[in-house]
């Protein structure tokens, strides 16, 4: 396994080192439990500050699809489904979770993982027309993910006009950051966790992903949206005793701008990767800014390749091509980068 | 909060050493997510083998109430409920998290916390007996825990007979091990891990209270039983992307007899308390003989208590007295026991 | 089956008269559906008027268990609750359908069937004030039953303390009223229709078990509180194409005092029966004043009258002795109670 | 609303005479509940023989939303989800009632309502064949109806190779036919109720649309394949005390061939208005050959139409035309139809 380059994915090692540390430098001081240390307290404080909503309610949960079922069940009425692009996480890959809550996922064809504020429109449009439609899902608030699972991203003004889709039609509007940092260290990229909190009824930032073992961060500006979501967390079984671990994870993780500068690196290697492909005659599939790479390899070379490195499968291309992806993260090393780089000019 | 004594709970602190030690070891290995990393495997096998059920299923969860709703839900039947004592952890303190998922939790009353198989036989034979019982919950699974809420243990010949009775009606037996170590390490136990693999289709062994940041291990002795109970984790939100983290420490903490070892001092403890309550005249409430620790006390005393120490209120005993807990765990020092006892003594 | 006397339950017969003809006369009207008709409109409109609850909503469900599984769950919020005795129908003979739902039934001690302000306020009060409520369930309604299933009744200073604790504590007040038109004609009883909608935030006037062949009326007296009923109603699978058939029923009993004015011979009966079991020596069990019949009867009587008369087996009084009921319904012949009372007499 | 002309659905008028007579006939009759009258009895042992299913266990139930949402669940594994047309009634217009029993509906793209045994063949193929497949959900049933929403018909060919792509896959396969007595009807028809119970693992045979009051009798050839079926319905609010309502009812459509036979002037009346409207200038829309007509129409004609006659809008069809459909039924009469045709011509 270790011998192998891996660029697999974005949650193949532990956490920053800081974390480890600060993990170890607690280990034996007695917090209560269920997030009310003062380590989770202080953890929520830098997160309101990184957001400029100093009354968010600020929440840790243990993972993606766990904070989306949680989220998306609470924001929700039991008569409303969530409109989200097809090939949105909620869409496929967290096996029903959302539907297991009780929720239709109402899909719109995403282009490169994104939806637009016209597709939302026409959705809400639609559905208010329809002379049935009391009788059908209400679409009751909308699914992004920033960045996308293509790797791309909102900009500032398609979020804002999708907010303001939802306003018109009174829907709520969510926003999936699991690879946030990766959006908000990238050069192309205008929404700012601030941004976030002004658009969104609620969103989460991924640790996941992002340098943390585990845990995602709830973020509702509004904090009297859900008065008792700290008990529909502990129903859904999403509550940690051990509070501590998420709070000392994201304290860690918020310290100065560390979340996002930890991130640059696997911006800068991503890039590094798409100009190499590029100059050495791939075809990158998608525009992608972030950093997941996606791009073409011909069949016989892809052999080849999987020797050598792990990488992700992402679909077929034609009967002699595949797309696959390379994602690069917050501990990618530049010598890995830079044996891939020789790699990929080897292979062409 | 650091400066006050606290035997609150047993989950106070951080983890046991070893695990932030490995922690730290492997945190630059790439590693398969969702549990399929090698640390991982080598825990399952470590806990098979502890089991003595070489062909169970293990799966690593991230706490108590996760496990409990996950497990349930995959055993019954959707028009099945779940037999408990009505002290027990899902009947009370789940924020219904077992009819969330859908399921009644069948409750029958308790003595100290555990249920005995001539109730469970009542339940069972009542609702057979009964000419509407298609119109009722059917029984399809017993929950007990070990130790349970009050701390007390079943002994292998009860839980022999609840199997039965189980056996009996065809329900599934599930046995809820938060605290498993201290039964284990308690000098009155006799149940042994491999007693729970041949007498339950499913039970878990805590790692949130016993040493673990998180983590609880679902052990399944007939692994045909639930084919498809990874999708199920995932979609209850329960599936980690760094699986790693929970391999790592149930791996460490099945290291030897580790799992068992770590929590003896903590029964000696509690054992020491108990003593030392009783020699000073306070009056102990029930008979656990594990690391909670369960008295009566005076509420003039209790008010002079709680400026000195931490601890958990159970409930009222009368106008003038309370019933209060201490925990000890894999945690407490030595020198904090002593002086708890001493201030005690002061008190009494 | 035809040929012995059935004292079994109220819902033995098909509907009463004026609702088949009514359905003749109508059957070949060309009807909107899903209760958009005028008759089911104008059947509104009169049950509007018997609760002198001009703005209510009212809505045409099917059946009990279906009526109690979509208003409690439109009526809670996933985090909720629903209180009542632990005999109450939810309780026991409805499969789970409230947990299928999501809701955990608390369920208090009943006597007779009924609960009082004190328990609930005792539950509600409890709950506020256990520190760990966050991980409980939230007792968010109150579920009674008018009558109740032992055949009790609630007075109207009763249902005003209940409907205060619940004002109090912010919990909803809903009442089942399956057998409603019994405690109606009932000469004891002094809560009213109007009563229910001032007192109750929902309640359902049973129409299967009182002259309908089925069919409930649910009514919200203020329409504002559950604004997509009719979609939740749909998602239920309790929504009719045709509830013209509801419609038309609802507006057959609501003619004039129908509802009230059929059932008053059943309570007559039932008094009739009464009065001759006790004169006979029989020992009656509780204090049901209206039209289910409970009393207390010699195992070897017993066998002897299950062959001439059908009746509904309640439970085991001691090793001797065996609780039955009788039930009278608006369908009750008087010949065939002159023939019971004979047959006790002989029994006797 | 009864002058003027009405073919907007198949659920317009009451019930067939014979089901209203039999109904008074029975009225007094003193009949168990819950479906044990022999009446019910009796019309379970006709669908029997009308299936050749000599041992196929049979449920009536309320509605067709009702009957797909607890099928759907009995049928389906809590981690699988329900193949099914994007055009199907579960996918669109039962307000999510698959979803609130915790199941994806899994869309394939219809044409003219149907589905292909390839299409399922490739979602299920896909399915295996992606190495996350345990993160997503498993197809486990198809849901099609007879006819479709469109009007059109599987033939016996197509229905064998779904059946045969379902065993492949170990999927269930269930067929919703709400107007299935119209499929049966239609000449062009080739598949049998017997055909139905041999290729699927259950199916409903529709009475609300069909000539009951209310009504769908679900059949499931193998009795052993759900064992507490009885025990859903009853969880699902779907258990009627009075299942003579629905025995009755089916009792009298299944008297000789009385379901298909009064379901054929309906057929003759649809042909006689398909040729009409062809004659006339308008473009038929699809291709049902049963009850249902749908055509495209001049936005104007469209206007002056629904001054006279009653019809569903379909969809829009450009800017200028609309598809409309007109419904006949059982109770469709031979000089509406005369009118119609008439009103047709001169708006042509």
């Amino acid at each position: 396994m270790n011998d192998r380059l891996s660029f697999a994915s974005d949650y193949l090692e532990g956490a920053h080192p800081s974390i480890l540390k600060r993990l170890a430098d607690t280990n034996w001081q007695k917090l209560p439990g269920y997030g009310f240390d003062e380590i989770s307290l202080a953890a929520k404080d830098k997160i309101r500050q990184a957001c400029h909503a100093p009354n968010a309610e600020v929440e840790f949960l243990v993972g993606g699809t766990q904070a989306n079922a949680v989220m998306i069940d609470a924001l929700l009425q039991p008569y409303q489904g969530v409109a989200a692009a097809d090939t949105g996480h909620i869409s496929v890959h967290e096996a029903g979770a959302i539907e297991a809550g009780g929720h239709k996922v109402l899909t719109l064809p995403g282009h490169e993982g994104k939806i637009t504020a016209a597709q939302i429109a026409e959705l809400a449009g639609d559905y208010a027309a329809d002379a049935n439609h009391d009788h059908m899902v209400m679409p009751g608030m909308v699914y992004l993910s920033q960045p996308t699972e293509f790797g791309t991203l909102y900009t500032r003004s398609e979020l804002q006009a999708i907010h303001d889709v939802c306003q018109q039609y009174d829907m709520k509007l969510y926003v999936d950051g699991a690879r946030l940092s990766y959006a908000l260290a990238c050069t192309v990229n205008d929404v700012t966790m601030a941004d976030l909190a002004t658009l969104c009824d609620a969103f989460y930032i991924g640790g996941t992903k992002c340098g943390a073992l585990i845990g995602e961060a709830v973020v509702i500006p509004d904090p009297q949206l859900l008065p008792h979501l700290f008990t529909m967390i502990k129903q859904h079984g999403a509550l940690l005793a051990k509070g501590r671990l998420l709070g000392i994870q994201f304290d860690e993780l918020f310290k100065d701008d560390r979340y996002i500068d930890i991130a640059r690196p696997a911006i800068l290697y991503a890039d590094q990767i798409r100009d190499y492909l590029k100059q050495n005659g791939y075809q990158l599939y998608g525009s992608s800014p972030t950093n997941q790479i996606f791009f073409i390899i011909e069949n016989q070379q892809l052999a080849r390749l999987e020797q050598q490195v792990a990488f992700s499968f992402w679909e077929k291309y034609d009967e002699t091509h595949t797309i696959i992806r390379f994602a690069t993260s917050w501990a990618t090393q530049k010598q890995d980068v830079d044996q891939l780089c020789k790699l990929m000019r080897e292979l062409a």
